[in-house]
């Protein structure tokens, strides 16, 4: 799985700070925001970067370690929502739609889903070819095999770099039901916690008892690989098909110079998973939101990552991406439109 | 200057709070966000209320005190600034425009502005008829006269009265070369601080030398009011003429059953003095932004505030509320269009 970045174009990127520096406004007076349009120059070769074409990813499939009674949810949950987002009524479709970002809902390994149709305009439904092989229950056996972890990490990867036109900012979203659970169990594994069961948290509300499963299985599974810390062998054996998929579309739009947006729990999980085997892949990457999934907090801290919200959001589709995407649009437009010192003749300071 | 602001109806928040628990998500993975809507529901008098229309009503003055050397920049910034609004080249007008919210740029007592005229869609200026009086140097004389400080309040109150149309959400802001000082005063007395001087914070950049004088102005402003923790009094006393014309807006859109959304330091030190006056207010207000500036979470502490942001910013003008504005409304959109689990035809949990 090679990959090759495009080189970041760090003039412009220096142009992009320089040019902060003039606009009418005490320098730094708009915090973190400041730092956004030198990240989007380097990949676009330009001191006035864009945030558009932005576009939204969400892979679902489903995790047979929820025979273990691990989620508050059935999985035929995660079908219920695959058509729900079709139809514009879940979370990410109403904040997609909302934002003006084109929206892709891949189905990579959700059980007996049907093929659905989307009549929305900007929405998409794919499903994977490669759906029909299960996934393995990673309390006793690898989530994929080589090929199987391939063939996901390669269509994910091939269907970001099918969009047409320029790709300036990726969002990533994800709906499974168990999925924090295998995420624990990669992140855990990628940290090579003492207790994996540590990274373990509620999910979409487990319950005390349903608390202790999720950590017995994330034990199990972690105990299992043991000593594994290789990411991709670790994303392969204990991550489930929407995670390898991640994987994958992220590597497509870094490989075409898009930034991408990491959200939530799992996204992040696959982000360390990324970066670990391909560290310039970092700078590359931006977070829209420090949640409250137990676990989390230790996921960004080993990533380096600041995320641009805190809400309190636990429930992933790529719904914290969405949220601060209005943030990023708003820096790159102040960035782009505010007036100069000297245009608008406003004394600056001495200096 | 009595205020009566209208009922709360209950039940329509207890409605919009039933319906959050409808929607295809897990019960309150919209954290903070799920909060909202309860609110504008309670003011509009629906379960599915709106965030629009909104405005956004900018304050700008003068404060002599800048004569001790508080500030890097000269005062005849705030003039230039009011240009640069009215121009569109400020950060406070590209974000409006971005955001479709209308802006109205208000001259307080600026020293010796023009009156200027917008030709931009959306972007209004006015000139206090009462800007002519100058406000007091606070180290050593009262801001304002009980006469110009009721004059520069009701002013306020009756430009957000006469904004037509409904009016659901009203952002604040406020521009003018030596603020922070003189809200640090007033911040400063009404939380009775041993020492005032522990309020101040670098504002636009105040370096350390800068930084002692400003503690010694506030602290001598503070002490010439010794004891005075009347908030108007306090207001009138210390606060120049944007701090009392913010807090005849806000008296203006509560009265007007909007939500009010506060921003940075300056705007939170106004909101302390309306909660203190009009208890009843705080449950109407939101806050946008936690801010660096030194002081402003002891303000957000008193007010029991969670602002929505914390990006580091510190350039005033309405800014953060504006950068907040965009998630206020996603939360509202989502409350109205997510489908529910009966209508996705989604499972939900066993309750």
């Amino acid at each position: 799985m090679k990959s090759s970045l495009p080189p970041l174009d760090l003039a412009s990127a220096k142009l992009a700070e320089a040019r902060q520096t003039t606009l009418t406004k005490p320098p730094g007076s708009l915090g973190v925001l400041e730092t956004l349009p030198p990240l989007f120059a380097a990949l676009q070769g330009t001191a006035r970067p864009e945030t558009r074409p932005a576009h939204l990813f969400l892979f679902g499939a489903d995790h047979p370690v929820t025979r273990h009674g691990i989620s508050p949810y059935p999985s035929a949950v995660t079908q219920a929502m695959m058509g729900n987002f079709v139809r514009g009524g879940a979370a990410a479709a109403v904040l997609a739609g909302q934002n003006g970002i084109p929206l892709t809902i891949v189905d990579v390994g959700v059980d007996g889903s049907p093929e659905f149709h989307s009549t929305r305009p900007g929405l998409t439904f794919v499903q994977s070819p490669h759906r029909e092989r299960a996934a393995g229950d990673i309390r006793v056996e690898d989530a994929q095999s080589p090929e199987d972890f391939e063939r996901s990490v390669e269509f994910a990867r091939s269907l970001v770099q099918a969009v047409e036109g320029p790709l300036r900012l990726t969002l990533l979203g994800e709906m499974g039901i168990g999925n924090t659970t295998v995420a624990a169990a990669v992140g855990a594994a990628l940290l090579g916690l003492p207790d994996p069961g540590a990274l373990v948290g509620r999910g979409t509300g487990a319950d005390d008892v349903m608390l202790a499963r999720k950590r017995s299985v994330v034990r199990d599974a972690c105990a299992r690989i043991s000593g594994e810390r290789r990411p991709l062998e670790v994303l392969r054996r204990l991550g489930g098909r929407e995670l390898s998929s991640l994987y994958g579309a992220m590597l497509g739009a870094l490989e075409r110079g898009s930034v991408v947006l990491v959200d939530g729990f799992i996204v992040t999980t696959v982000a360390l998973a990324l970066v670990r085997a391909l560290p310039q892949a970092r700078a590359r990457l931006l977070f829209s939101h420090s949640g409250d999934e137990h676990g989390h907090h230790a996921l960004l801290e080993a990533l380096g990552a600041r995320p641009l919200l805190s809400l309190g959001l636990r429930l992933g589709e790529g719904s914290g991406a969405l949220l601060a995407f209005p943030l990023i649009e708003q820096a790159l437009m102040l960035h782009d439109r505010m007036a100069t010192f000297e245009e608008a003749a406003v004394p600056d300071r001495d200096r």
